[in-house]
């Protein structure tokens, strides 16, 4: 295979740096486990979460069979898990049904954690052999980052899973935050208008649904400086928000109904209490709204009077600015109000992905990576909306302004808020 | 209520010629069911479709209700009826839930026609009393317009019912078509390329959803001069379309399973022959292909090498042509061979709706009508996607370049088709 | 096939008065459709009903099937319909599946009405030709008697039917009856104790699920004299019911909480309206329940200290009795209060259908039919529960005291009571 | 509340054995789950099922619940498990939703054995100082024999789990067993005719739905002398048995072409092979066929020109014979081939439960346990059908002949198998 252009872009870093960086990563993932039982790493809570184990074992064999069995001489550890392992690459061969995932009570954990202690020999080995091959690098790097997509996705898959427990397990205690307190007035600020340019290219490492770097046109549109707090989105509730059908998407309505939603995802009856990580806590009024799906979020909108951004819009005005926010190496794992420059933006990184207008799809001229790798992003652009800019549950360094991530409009375990948008 | 600009500007034709395109437009939707037994207009086939029945009497409640019942004086005549055909206007009060308006074997099929007559009678003493009132023109024009797109939904349904009884009862009968034999070769003829305008503005009636016009982007591409024909589709079949999980958007491979889809919605299993509103046929190697879903148009344009257009290519490519083609009124009911310079393009209005890779949404400052009618298009702009040009089961007169249908990416019950694109 | 003992007793009757019989059955069941708009005959309003089209098809292709078919020179009218109109008879060929009874607007009712004709000039042939065959006769009474059971079918399929329309259809108004009034007073009547005979034999038509006639063994008990009135059951859900867990069967709670179920299936919420033949009506205290499953009918007598009698001590009261009753003859269409001796069992016949304590299952030594028409009662022996006694929607003289019928423990469209039981 | 005769029959035995006896039930479940990894005491493979963590705590519940719980001075040692681990008794409060056990990560496994450690300890206390209470021994008789059910539903659940995993992991490894060979040649027993006494009386722990002792009638009968084998089962599934239609019951039929049955739940599509605890194995031709439900038994049986015995031809020709075969404790847990006397009945005891032709419904004077124990057989008593005699993961001494096991008639996952009788 030959790289693609926006992988290739990622081998100018050298071999000994990869190798560090490649234990530091897989170090993380198994680090967010020390505080869970092998009980807690079993479960599937529903179909769209995984279990934990099934999260550090498949983080695993994608490294074995996209890099360790393309170099020679490598024969997988436990051929028959390349069946319960594999996602949903069907270039490689048939999978284990989704659904299941929390049957597979074996592997147990240690066996897992021992296949994981198998795979980072080799691939220390590997990288010692052939760091210098220029395929490697650009695969690597998508590894490290695909490790890291579903280390955000253990979290969430937990606190979903914990949730569900009447007993509402805490999954690691939370220190106070300095960044707490009053959070800044909300304002809306102007954005670029005219051709700009979006997308990746160049230096460093995106994911192919990223590219290519292409012109698009913005309106005339202005966009808030910064995240809806939970007192904005309770006053809509207590607005009657979730009882007003004329605000909602047809689709997002017959949700409502059906599933009964009267608030975000983990807040409590009485709009005053949430689960978290932490455990049941007072909602933060300071705090930007999370686990709002696409529905509510536009929703949200039409009742403020306003709209959401399109993904253009976001990245344009994120484009020159530094990836600084607040992400899972913070600790909180949650998301804290905005403070400083109100004619800043502010969280545009961090603390909650912010649903777009923007139903997710190629952008012109994409092309998905060859062979089975080009089934990593391509055949899900279908359905889903463009969240942008990662949470405090991302690992730091993972996001940039061109990232897209993308759910269902009626996903809701994500950490994923709103940020407003409207014409100007 | 003020009239938007887009329904004012239906306001230049004189009330004579109201009264008669009213009479003409509404005589029409009783002629397609001159053919059909009281029983065939009473059952739904699946809760996407309606019964013939509920359409006759819909259409009619949406005079009254958005008519009749803005002008003095009067009465709804049968007041429950709002419940059972308001079809989904929150606004305006409860209803029937959709998927049991099967259900409803009462009101007869003569009452309902009763109603229709009422009806008629006192729209067209308003049409003689109010006919200059501004605000009457352009909701009369919506009415008729509704009433033209149930016609439509009127003969995919009855197909739909049709093609699930055994007896594959007939329609209507069809005569040989001067259109028939050898189609066109496929040529792939360049668009424009930079900002062009589409949506519409001006004279004449439209949708909200094709409002504001406005300024898009377009990159360097190109569109096949034809649809794709049941003979290359046909190709796609036999090379195992139905089977290669790589060629389709996981979504829609997901549906290939559990539907068990091995080929357009009603193509027997031999591929030789189809269920038409005539009765079984023999495919016509040479017509387009219709009823296939936006998943299937999907894979057919990746096996093919190519991709959809996006609706505003092909907007820019129909907007300077006589809205022409073969329409309801030409009696087939089903889409013909193309002919004609193969360096122009062909099929373009009429014949089979053309999928596009365009998901559903607002056109930027896109303003929704105001009250109950603002329901009309804007709440389901969400998970759908753009269709494009009418149908053979389109009424001549009720398409235009600018005209957006949308359909779930699942849907094949519509006469819909494909037409390739690439990038240039 | 050897006519089984059961049906060859039925040939003591002449050629003549079969022929007449024939007739009158035949004509009661289209008498029943006279109040009936084509609509209405079109629709399945549940998987377990039927559309009225359905049952005038299905009971003249029964005499097809089964009669016509077996003697020399038949040949079905229209060899499709032996798919569509067969119901459950896997020996005789595939079939329609059944919740799709409802997608067939062809035959039209006017072509059934021209089936039922031409086959009932058939039967007349056959019958002066082969009337004393001695395997006709037990046929033809087969044929009549369950012709007689989709009358009562058709009868409670159209008032579920026009139950969903929000219009409250009425099938037939209703004169006042001369029965109205208050009924006798609650008494237990102690019944026989020790081996008892209960079954068919002998004389004159029954099922073969009637037989064989065998030994059962009665203990000490006692049982009402009447049905379980309105008024009484009103009082059961005043006292909560519905919504105390512990009166109830397990899989009766989870319906009650899955289907919300708060009264009998045609109560209105305010307890003092139901819907009838004859449209909304006020509840008559003193008229029999109906309209309960066996979940209601268990939970009721649970809460009453009572239980359900079995079928054998229900047969064993019920078989030196005649067979008097209101049966759907007398026209009300709804059960009406008990008058009478209170010593004396009332409402034994007709009224209510009485759930009993039993499964239906096999009799010691049952023997199925031979042929297909082992397939009418055997292969249902599994799930259900017998009742006993007929109703107001019974055709006189179908029922006797052997008579078994079984429905599900959660079906409640059928005119179903309760009469309470107790050990003594 | 006053012990029931059939509970307080148990009293006879003294304090110390009493202990002795609950310790060494309660160790026996423990014992059950050495073999298991923490991961796989956690997971509910279906509603019917439930995980191993949860049958530990919830055995340990009861006791908590209705033993510790009414002597003076005991607190739950963790009141919100309360709801977690109350199976269905509505008297008790409000209850966690059985499909979804599964979710419950915590309280973690150690933590639940902590839990039973505790409860031990207290019922060690109460056992020392209120063991003369006559209240105290029948309800520690029904927590134990409680606590025997879920040791061998553990296992039935445990080997469901198992073997939805594709890696077939082994509970336990399986030693050659002296059992072994060719079995005994099929005969017919003949049975007792006439009034016979069946049900529980006496001394004894026995169950309320064995009560009370009453009389019935056989009908002259006669039963099998052993249970089917594999090859004679293999016979039947040769012959098309789950193709023909006609040999199943109607509700059968529709869940063997639903669920594409070809074979009992664990063999392989290949007939040799089947799925045990001790992993994959070649089926053994004279063992008994297990894990079919009540469906495919009775339709077995039709097949051989036979049928199922009554439960009360069943316990009248094992209520004179001693309580011994092949059961838990063997540690074969699967079952084994019939030996011995071809003219005497082997295997009514252990190897298999034995579906009968009898609906699990009450005895004639059948009376609940006052409160909440009342719920623990009663309301079950509709739609499942009754099985008897124990299986080869029962453990010794649980099981006895007037014992009446119940599932719903699809249900496969017990070890159940089949023994013919018929007419004499």
């Amino acid at each position: 295979m030959t790289p693609s252009p926006s992988l290739a872009a990622a081998q100018s870093q050298g071999t000994n740096t990869l190798a560090q960086r490649y234990q530091r990563v897989r170090d993380a993932t198994l680090a967010w486990c020390m505080d869970l039982q092998p009980e807690d790493t079993v479960v599937q809570s529903m179909p769209d979460a995984s279990p934990v184990k099934w999260h550090l074992a498949h983080t695993t064999w994608f490294f074995e069979q996209f890099l360790l069995g393309r170099w020679q001489g490598y024969r997988p550890l436990h051929p028959p898990w390349n069946y319960l392992f594999n996602s949903y690459y069907q270039s490689v061969g048939p999978m284990h049904a989704r659904p299941q995932r929390g049957l597979l009570t074996r592997p147990t954990l240690g066996e897992v954690i021992d296949y994981r202690r198998h795979v980072d020999q080799c691939m220390r080995d590997l990288l010692e052999r052939a760091g210098a091959d220029p395929e490697l690098t650009p695969l690597l790097e998508l590894g490290l980052n695909h490790e890291q997509q579903h280390q955000e996705l253990l979290l969430t898959d937990v606190k979903h899973l914990f949730s569900l427990n009447p007993l509402k397990p805490v999954f690691r205690g939370r220190a106070p935050m300095a960044q707490e307190g009053r959070t800044v007035p909300l304002r809306f600020l102007h954005g670029r208008e005219g051709i700009v340019q979006i997308g990746h290219a160049g230096e460093g490492f995106a994911f192919d649904n990223e590219s290519p770097r292409h012109r698009t046109l913005l309106h005339a549109h202005a966009m808030a400086n910064r995240c809806v707090t939970n007192a904005e989105y309770r006053a809509f509730v207590e607005d009657g928000g979730y009882r007003t059908a004329t605000l909602w998407l047809s689709e997002g309505w017959d949700v409502v109904q059906r599933e009964q939603w009267s608030g975000p995802l983990y807040w409590n009856e009485d709009l005053q209490g949430e689960f978290t990580l932490a455990g049941e806590r007072e909602i933060d009024a300071h705090a930007p709204v999370c686990h709002v799906g696409f529905y509510e979020a536009d929703a949200f909108a039409r009742w403020s009077g306003a709209r959401l951004p399109t993904e253009a819009e976001w990245e344009s005005a994120a484009q020159d600015r530094a990836v600084a926010g607040h992400f899972a190496d913070s600790g909180a794992l949650h998301p804290l109000p905005a403070h400083g420059d109100p004619d800043a933006p502010a969280q545009l990184f961090g603390d909650v992905w912010e649903w777009t207008s923007s139903p997710y799809i190629a952008y012109p001229g994409y092309k998905p990576e060859a062979g089975a790798l080009g089934e990593y992003n391509g055949k899900f652009m279908c359905g889903t909306w463009v969240l942008r800019g990662g949470s405090c549950a991302t690992p730091a360094g993972h996001v940039r302004a061109t990232y897209r991530n993308f759910f269902h409009p009626a996903a809701r375990w994500q950490f994923s808020g709103i940020r407003l948008g409207k014409d100007a």
